[in-house]
């Protein structure tokens, strides 16, 4: 099979030409950043279960009428989905403080917060991902009024449908990242569509009970037992591969394989 | 003349109880501090300019209808104001990049800016006066969405307002901050009203023709003649003080005196 173009490579995914235009292949790292890139390691298994996991999760959320640019799981690393024009904007939701909000606001990490807040970063690796309001969104002309009313509007719905799908395995969620970008059908007609991948790398999940972190904390904060913290969340959506423990062979980044 | 109250002493003024009830004497002092407190000095005649200066803009503000909490100067550096519960939201314009706004967002200083930008500071120097948005604090209490729409009308025409103002003596208004506070009347009836000060301290305002920074970010970046461009600001607004050369014995801020 010939070689994929590789369109981008970011620090936890590959993005490849799809096999069909208009698509692209998302291949799941293991390689694990955090602090805006200070700190670097590998957490060995974690593309496949990323993979898994955030497949299962948007096709959840298909379910629910949340539009998607997940088409179809590929291999043990691989989706494939739809290209969009990424919206440079990193839509936060806090449930409960932790990480930033409780640095900025000093507020300690595990207060619930009065109502669930949305926050928006601006995705700039340079600038270290600041945080931005919806006057520099519009103004620098990053997204549109209507782009954000349509983002929040199917963040407001993920939020309340992902705590209660992790809710009833017993995670709390804590707060997560989502990106958006846009799609243009054959009309020209743009409309606004989850990307990117949800997963332990950009939620916070911690047990319903013990409050112990099943998330990239644990990679953050040197907690350990990584790895096992996201099988654990897999297992509990129902989605851990057998194959995880041993060393995956099927996606390899430089020649991925697309199975159909 | 007995004594006041001393009721809040902050890094700029000195809130005294006033002489009616519901009243404060602000008394303005030379001291100048930066980048959250880290950089420390004294301007020697700056209280007594910004008193000048701020009293000015706050008389020329209430004739165009905005409420504030300016009653009438008192001496050199002193004016008595209203007592107002000061919310705790600084409420930044930006019409040109500056500041943190450029360095955040990597935007060169002196880039006009596409439209004015407003932005929020929470009001806390143990954080560093963190910027939020809207959610935060609304989420939080620190302002209804009622609030924030009445301080960001009133904020709006100030900034036209000033813009026009300062365009008039050839200074460029680049940004500015103000500060709010609820003011409660006989029926216990609750208005927003303009507090605080405006002054060189917290309006950026750039010569129209040269260029020159004629505001705190001389302070700041220790470009030199600090005291003269406060002096250059007042001069063109037509409220250089006659006394401003000689050391200022009026305001006592451990004794100040009233004039009636
Ligand atoms: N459907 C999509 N179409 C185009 N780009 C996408 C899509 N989904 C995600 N992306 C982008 O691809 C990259 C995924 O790789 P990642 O390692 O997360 O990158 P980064 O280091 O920039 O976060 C991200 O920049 C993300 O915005
Ligand atoms: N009318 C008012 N009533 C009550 N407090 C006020 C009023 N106007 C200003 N203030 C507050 O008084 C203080 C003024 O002193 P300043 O040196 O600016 O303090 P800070 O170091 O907190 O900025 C500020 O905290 C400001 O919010
Ligand atoms: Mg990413
Ligand atoms: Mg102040």
């Amino acid at each position: 099979m010939a070689r994929r173009r590789r369109i981008y490579e970011g620090k936890a995914k590959v993005m490849f030409e799809g096999p069909e235009p208009g698509t692209l292949v998302q291949y799941f790292k293991d390689d694990a950043t955090a602090f805006n890139n200070q700190k670097k390691g590998v957490i060995n298994g974690k593309g496949v279960l990323n993979n898994r996991i955030s497949e299962f999760i948007m096709l959840r959320l298909a379910e629910i009428g949340i539009p998607t640019h997940f088409i179809r799981a590929l291999n043990m690393r691989e989706q494939l989905v739809r290209e969009v024009e990424i919206i440079p904007i990193e839509v936060v939701v806090r449930n409960v403080a932790a990480g930033s909000l409780s640095k900025r606001l000093g507020i300690a990490e595990g207060t619930a917060l009065p109502r669930s807040i949305i926050e928006y970063y601006y995705k700039n690796d340079e600038l270290g991902d600041p945080m931005v309001s919806e006057e520099h969104i519009t103004a620098f002309g990053w997204a549109t009024t209507q782009d954000l009313d349509d983002m929040v509007g199917l963040t407001v719905r993920v939020n309340d449908y992902l705590s209660g799908l992790f809710l009833g395995v017993g995670l709390k969620l804590i707060d997560f990242k989502l990106e958006f970008g846009r799609l243009f059908d054959e009309n020209g007609d743009m409309r606004i569509v989850l990307a990117d991948e949800i997963s332990p790398d950009n939620c916070r999940l911690w047990d319903s009970k013990t409050g112990d972190k099943l998330d990239k904390d644990r990679f953050r904060q040197d907690l350990g037992n990584v790895r096992e913290a996201y099988q654990e969340v897999a297992r509990r959506l129902g989605v851990l591969p057998a194959e995880v423990e041993s060393e995956d062979t099927e996606g390899d980044p430089k020649n991925p394989r697309v199975v159909n």
